[in-house]
């Protein structure tokens, strides 16, 4: 069998239909603020993305600002503002964030002031998605976009964080949406590109393949991928707690996204089965995405109490549109196989 | 005659390197923080594509720092320092200087304290080089760099601002180049990317084209390219000058880039050379790249001296590596009809 890819929420492969745009993107010379045919060809290539942003995430164009992904996306939402926070934010939101706002052991959210909090729609390492309050200032929609429906405009959200990779568009873009009439200072001067909001020459190839991969995803969702993912994470779940005893699937009984299962084994270190899946033929992850690489336990599953032993046993199984029940099943029989090793070897 | 484009210093043409080395890059399903063999090579071809940079720029790949261009390398350089600089920076340097550097009349700036200043090594609009000074904190080398040969490491510089789509990488990715020793306070924060210098998963189908273009562009400065662009560039202006009794060349006396023509007829506005040209199928700019689409005489000319009424009436025509002695013969032709209809017009 070829590897099997399941650390979806970290990275998604290409999409076609972002690859084929970003191919057509790079046959275009102009740079979008040129005045010149080639200058207008490239700038009504990259508001034609943004319309398929704007449709894809029930926005509109207008609110779109261009970044260079979702990190630098909560900068230019966050920074400066002290907004509350939960602990089970991104490290790309909590590095700017008052992280005092309460998690219960279901990791859902308390929010008492939405006007000054940030608050996610789905946790990247659990998948475990939160019920938004009216009025909420920023939101990272980074993990749900594409997983589940989302409307920004029916919302009740002030501003939105999105990424191109985790919907299978090009690591490098993503966007800050703004409602209505609102507004942030620039992080990044100079030119007065993106309604002087964000400076600097677009990236034109990368908004070509956000706008593909949005359109397609929202395609996918409304053909029941969602439906579909969540049959085979129960698969996936399912096969495996038949392999174990003391397994836990954190999140199981709360709304969660459908492609995510954050599986934790006591006594086993999440970066040792990392690892042994790794030689094995799989990708997954211990953590989420961003830290991955990094080794610590998990701050969500800590928040949610969990204890640092059980915190650093957990792994995250991620999976993508075109993941197959036989790759699914073929994970759960290799990593059954290393659990009964872990046991035979008596913990 | 297919359309002629004549303003890379806009925006380059992706070259045909890059674009392979970027569908390369699209196969590769990994994050470069994921410690999986995907992850894994996600971050190799990342950082074959770093030495690549160093190589060309004449630096040390772990003094790369990947960002999303030119404009994010100056804002993370210089913003918060309030560094010396001269009104012919570029606007993203200008957005955050005290602008109180000398220009002289053949352009070329005084810096008295280079520990406190920063200073460009060559201007998009006139392609006007400038001697830095040892020490200088920080220098703008987006322009030069692929232009003229360019070493970091021998240059005295403390950091450095570099963009792939100005060498013929895609728009979106460029770099800061640290002096070693040296560091800078993180913009964008998170999962700890680039040494904890710039947070957010990287744009890594950018990075290999970046990587490639930079590779490119060297071979190409090695093997004579500036000497030919040097000698089309003085065929341009010596045939645009048998057409015109009143046009000046900004800098012609001056050290330039072999590639640039800043081109000054007073009474004729450069706005309307544009449209007209580009109705012609050439496309030029008047001013800067980044702000070409907006209407109001460039700050460059006017800090050397020149009137506002003669700063209106600039264009550039910036060559690139496969600009060929009919395009230009074939521009100076049109130009210079179009410059007799605006004589006969009685200016």
């Amino acid at each position: 069998m070829a590897r099997v890819y399941l650390d979806h929420n970290a990275t998604m492969p290409l999409r076609p239909e972002a690859r084929a745009a970003m191919i057509e993107a790079m046959d275009l010379v102009g740079n979008p603020s040129s005045v010149h045919a080639e200058g207008r060809a490239a700038k009504g290539l990259m508001e034609r993305a943004r319309g398929q942003i704007a449709e894809a995430i029930g926005a509109q164009a207008a609110d779109i600002v261009f970044v260079s992904g979702a990190t630098e996306a909560a900068a230019l939402a966050l920074a400066g503002r002290g907004l509350h926070g939960a602990a089970i934010e991104h490290d790309a939101v909590r590095s700017w964030i008052t992280e005092d706002l309460p998690v219960n052991a279901e990791g859902r959210v308390t929010v008492t002031d939405p006007a000054r909090s940030t608050l996610q729609v789905a946790n990247s390492e659990t998948g475990i998605l939160q019920d938004l309050p009216e009025g909420l200032a920023v939101s990272d929609w980074t993990q749900a976009f594409g997983k589940i429906p989302l409307a920004f405009d029916w919302s009740g959200v002030e501003m939105a964080l999105i990424s191109a990779h985790k919907i299978g568009g090009p690591k490098g873009i993503g966007a800050l949406i703004l409602k209505r009439g609102l507004d942030v200072e620039a992080r990044i001067r100079g030119g007065g590109q993106e309604m002087g909001r964000r400076s600097g020459t677009e990236n034109l190839i990368g908004i070509a393949g956000f706008g593909a991969a949005a359109q397609a995803t929202q395609q996918g969702l409304e053909t029941g991928r969602a439906e579909r993912l969540d049959k085979l994470r129960n698969i996936l779940e399912s096969a495996l707690d038949l392999r174990t005893k003391d397994t836990i699937f954190v999140g199981k009984g709360s709304q969660r996204l459908p492609n995510t299962s954050c599986i934790v084994t006591p006594g086993w270190k999440g970066e040792t089965q990392v690892m042994q899946m790794d030689l094995a033929g799989f990708a997954v992850s211990a953590g989420s995405a961003c830290s991955s690489g990094k080794v610590r336990s998990s701050n969500v599953l800590r928040a949610m109490g969990l204890t640092d032993g059980e915190a650093n046993c957990a792994i995250r199984v991620s999976l993508g549109p075109d993941t197959t029940e036989a790759e699914v099943l073929a994970f759960a029989e290799a990593w059954g196989a290393a659990y009964d090793r872990f046991r035979a070897r008596g913990r």
